[in-house]
């Protein structure tokens, strides 16, 4: 799987690095903040996702860099977003200062916009196989609802209002499932839409899979929080619990957390039995998202 | 004019209001935010541009619902991100307490990339004159070319980067072209496109005519923001001046200024000559943005 990963996540450097290439005014701060921002480190598992599915489904990997590349892109702006001092005020980001750090804040904001529509861009006007444009606008309006207040938008936004409170099991799934879990299932729909007939007809059993992941890694995320070093995770380790955030650990215990990862990888593997195809890198998937240590 | 400018305006409200109506978690301050990002006043000049458009081209007005909605987001998404402290810093839009002053600037952010994505919803779902799927990947093709990097968002970098820096009329106008002309001859095209084949016959003599207004439009603004006063303009008077920004009436004197206005008129006019359709509206709105008191 590890192979499978860096030889995608390469890919997807390219694909981005193409992407950036032809855009305007190369030499202004804004073009350089973003390839800063798109292509410094990140273990691209959303592209990963949208590779791994649709290959599964027999569709050749030129025909689902277009998804790759315009969600990576959401990522990104997210996390540039995010990172911002109204927001988690973070001033490291895998290892390195933050958009705003090295940069400015004006530039972090425009810098996640302008990523935002390039996604949008990319899905709109990349190849894709057969070219069927019913393909295209399935992917664009899949990647639309799981960014904006549908989903990942409207996640962070409950984050932020559920900041300092205590939250139930609920409500923190709630969260989770908007602010990360929608783009992680987006990226499994986008393989599959962008395989066709094929993709829609195990869509069921890939959403069930992604949901059980896009929280797998959440609950993982909460717990490395606690068990990790500064080094390893590239960013404050504890830095969930000095915002006094609720966390998967505080409302379970760390036992009870690792044991909910456990459980939700075991009905991600069950999702994947009821595929008829040859699953055995999304089932090393999910094993990676719980053995992960950053 | 004025008639149909306040009838478009009325129905581009109604539409805002039924997507913010579809949205999830309507309790919470992400979603209170967009509405009144939205639907707080303004004049509605792209959407009308969009409406008078594909009115002259004989397309019926609920088949342009949906990219005059679109287009009226990302317009609302790049005033909120604009007024942010680390941008222009403003208190004040349209009268009003900005979106950060009014709720927080982590919503303002969040909001505004929430009204960015809600723009690709509405044009991936919203409804379309026959529907044809190509007709709808030139519409997101156009809008989000228009947005980001290759417009608006590139725009706004520029005059971030060239504030408190001596300018000239060409750095001027390649800021202006992307700042706010992208997206009103966007406004054009998505009427045009949104027209279909006698649509796209005259682009060209469209595109002149919205590249002149879109120029004139920032001509008049900065004109305005030194003769007109706080109460008729919605934000204090001279704050551009108070950054230090560059306008026209600096570079080529207010007298200049003016008749740089009067011969982009000129240009528009000319440009829309070329058109076999009644370009009546076309031409009042037109005289009207440069005979603007707001």
């Amino acid at each position: 799987m590890y192979e499978a990963l860096t030889s995608f996540q390469k890919r997807n450097n390219d694909q981005l690095n193409h992407w950036l290439n032809q855009l305007p005014f190369q030499q202004q701060t804004l073009i350089e903040a973003m390839r800063y921002g798109l292509l410094l480190g990140g273990k691209r598992v959303r592209p990963f996702l949208v590779y791994a599915t649709g290959q599964m489904l027999g569709t050749a990997v030129e025909h689902l860099d277009t998804p790759a590349s315009a969600i990576e892109c959401i990522h990104a702006y997210s996390l540039i977003h995010d990172d911002l001092p109204a927001m988690d005020d973070d001033d490291l980001r895998r290892g390195h200062p933050t958009c705003h750090k090295k940069f400015d804040e004006a530039t972090a904001v425009l810098t996640g916009d302008a990523l935002q529509t390039l996604a949008f861009t990319i899905l709109s006007e990349g190849a894709l196989d057969s070219n069927a444009e019913s393909q295209r606008i399935k992917l664009i309006q899949s990647l639309s609802r799981a960014s904006g207040a549908h989903g990942m938008c409207i996640g962070q936004a409950l984050d932020l209002a559920f900041e300092n409170k205590d939250v139930t099991l609920q409500e923190l799934e709630s969260i989770h499932r908007n602010k990360t879990g929608a783009l992680i299932k987006c990226a499994i729909q986008l393989g599959a839409y962008a395989s066709g007939e094929k993709g829609v007809e195990v869509l069921p059993q890939l959403e069930q899979y992604a949901e059980a992941i896009g929280l797998a890694f959440q609950v993982q995320d909460d717990i490395l929080d606690i068990i990790s070093d500064t080094e390893t995770l590239g960013k404050p380790q504890g830095s969930d619990e000095e915002l006094c955030k609720s966390t998967y650990p505080a409302l379970l215990g760390l036992e009870g957390a690792i044991e909910k990862a456990q459980s939700l990888l075991e009905e991600a593997l069950q999702a994947l039995q009821a595929i008829p195809y040859n699953t055995e890198l999304l089932e090393q998937f999910a094993r990676y998202v719980i053995e992960r240590k950053h």
